[in-house]
């Protein structure tokens, strides 16, 4: 088991006016889920990258194929696969066998290790599981050995009539752990199998700006019923459709509406007194990987960017040209680790309506202000040591330490229940 | 966290004939529960005692009012709340206050240590719990503290119309602690509420030998899905409905079946090359506690009743008379923990379809064919150190010790699927 160690502010400091609420509003904020995913189902599963500023919480990212299952608490095994057996239980009942669609990595290890406890814990929920891997050159099965001392075996995929599988096995059922930032491959286009999650939520069907503008109406509607500011949970954001980084004055729509983001950030900061200073995030409104991402202290940087940086800008992964992009206000990172400080951002990982666990990325060499989730990037992860979705028991009188993790529970949900209404 | 010693055999033991059976069949065991539970849906909760001899694992008691929560291992705290959530998702998805109806015990401080239990679950899934007392004098909300440093408040229960509550507080929705032996009292028919689990499965209305019956379609079905001989996981049984233990002739029934019992018990011996003596439990066929539970080793035991055995037999709970028994084959107990060889007696716990967690109960001081559960036992109870719903992984390169509870957990959904099935 990983240790976790001390957290020097999320786990210790004195509970901030946002945990406080939803710790006095547990049953009512479970009651109002329930709800939720009777109205709209949660969807297979997914990973929510949060922001903590302590003052605020947000997310900034929603993967709807999310990796880095590797990460989490081995203690956590248990909770998966009893949300892997009730979630399937809603969605695919009669599937006993399941095909896994990875992406088409050659080489990462890490993405392999998720891979190989991803099919663990399906297989250790009731189902046979085998790897049908989209990559172009391969003719036979593949074993992988991992440095876990676990191995994983990629297996041709084949496209039979109106199936798709591997060799002599093509299940009803099929979970994707590719978002698709490409494009849906021809070869899964109009079979007659169940996909999980949808082949639509991947990537090049997704926008995050869509995706935000839900999650504003989700967190309006959720602030209502616990009487909070939505702006505590929902960071600033807007979008341009059609923008050009290939050349310096593509940016114009970027710069006029980042002018406007900074005022509206501004006058926040000074409703609530923050004295850190705003900055903003651009990003590809389409893509993730940490790719196209860049921040901003003031809009004007935006009419001034250099190659290098309109380069960084230009491409998503899988090659796709970016043309539309989404700003949106920075969360600053309020959580550190150890004497140097640390910055440690959470990810929260949800299996239907269930949270499972979540980790820290953990990064000694970078600013609070910067994104930690970029190509390449060294973090170390740190797995929550308790289960987030389980709320602190405030009202009881029996003590115990009371579980922060229980705030990141709540706001990873908010962001899932707008991921679900993208299907709608 | 109950430190979990070392079982003798159950844990380090070879894999067993069945277990085996259990492991190389998962998917085809997972598959099938779950092709169960959706043409009968699972009750609310429930515990099943089993007996493990070894070559054979079967449950001698399906309890679906289980108290002993406080007996799980801590760490299971986030399965059993999840197991909550999912369940009342399916049950009833729009509560969000429950009414906890417990025994209408009064100085049980371990019933009052479960009910403790019981209640953070619930409130930890993110329901309001209110407990309402059945006990006959309450007049007052009455608080007790108890030895672990919780406390639980006992509330009088009031009837308002068609509603049963506590002051300010009719919920929709009543969990139901109380397995209603004496009957189901009045005040609680005729409601609009909603009861978990139904009240008809009280023991005033359940016989042992209807569980038991419809037990044995159920591993019919089960042993010819795996290829096993359905007497490994269930034991013989007969039963009479009409028998008086108030003299000494009223056991001609008892006497008579358990002749035949015991012969096909032997021959079953003999196939097998089992060494042991036969022995046979004659129960009350309603009724729970371990009241009204005798051993038999030879029929002629029965015509031979003393004083002393009758009036042991002649009571239940509650003090309803005994007119209806039930014989069942007993199994050896196979476990033992420690150097002096206490045995040890598995408790499974289900919440829905989920499995959450068992524990033994230990007795240094009583034979391997003696019950365990008695009244005013001194059983210690040893939480599992794992969770038996995830089934071990045999076919995974990566080695880890090979969880033997998911037996445990078979066995015990089994008799959970007889359970739901009475409802029918």
């Amino acid at each position: 088991m990983l240790k976790v160690p001390h957290l020097e502010t999320a786990l210790t400091g004195p509970l901030r006016h946002l945990e406080k609420k939803f710790l006095e509003n547990q049953v009512t904020i479970e009651g109002w889920f329930r709800e939720q995913w009777q109205q709209t189902p949660p969807t297979f599963y997914g990973s929510v990258d949060l922001r903590n500023a302590g003052f605020k919480l947000a997310p900034v990212d929603t993967n709807l194929f999310p990796a880095g299952f590797n990460n989490l608490n081995p203690d956590m095994m248990a909770l998966c696969v009893q949300a892997v057996q009730a979630t399937m239980a809603e969605k695919s009942p009669c599937a006993k066998r399941l095909l896994l669609i990875p992406e088409s990595h050659t080489r990462n290890l890490f993405y392999f290790e998720n891979l190989a406890m991803l099919s663990e814990i399906l297989k250790r929920a009731g189902f046979d599981v085998r790897i049908a891997s989209l990559i172009p050159d391969l003719t036979a099965p593949l074993k992988q050995l991992l440095p876990s001392g676990r191995e994983i075996i990629l297996e041709p995929l084949i496209r039979d009539g109106d199936r798709v599988g591997v060799e002599n096995y093509f299940p009803c059922c099929i979970v994707l752990n590719n978002d698709f930032s490409a494009g849906i491959p021809d070869v899964l286009k109009n079979t007659q199998q169940v996909f999980l999650p949808s082949l639509n939520l991947g990537w090049s069907t997704r926008l995050k700006s869509d995706h935000f503008r839900i999650y504003q109406t989700v967190t309006d509607e959720f602030s209502k019923v616990i009487d909070i500011d939505p702006w505590l949970i929902n960071p600033y954001f807007d979008h341009c459709g059609a923008v050009d980084f290939s050349n310096q004055n593509g940016q114009e729509c970027l710069a006029e509406r980042a002018s406007v983001l900074f005022q509206k950030i501004r006058e926040k900061y000074a409703e609530y007194k923050i004295e850190q200073s705003p900055f903003v995030v651009v990003k590809a409104d389409q893509g993730t990987y940490g790719m196209a991402v860049m921040m901003i202290q003031d809009p004007l940087e935006l009419t001034n960017l250099n190659r290098k940086q309109r380069t960084k800008m230009m491409t998503l992964k899988g090659g796709s040209a970016v043309t539309k992009a989404i700003m949106q206000e920075g969360v600053h990172t309020f959580e550190t680790v150890g004497e140097d400080r640390a910055v440690a951002e959470p990810v929260v990982y949800h299996i239907g309506r269930h949270v499972v666990g979540g980790f820290y990325r953990i990064h000694k060499n970078r600013g609070i202000d910067e994104n930690l989730n970029a190509p390449g990037m060294d973090f170390h992860p740190l797995a929550f040591a308790k289960n987030c979705h389980v709320p602190p028991f405030a009202q009881c009188e029996f003590k115990e330490p009371v579980n922060r993790f229980y705030a990141y529970g709540v706001v990873g949900r908010l962001a899932m229940i707008a991921a679900a209404r993208e299907t709608l």
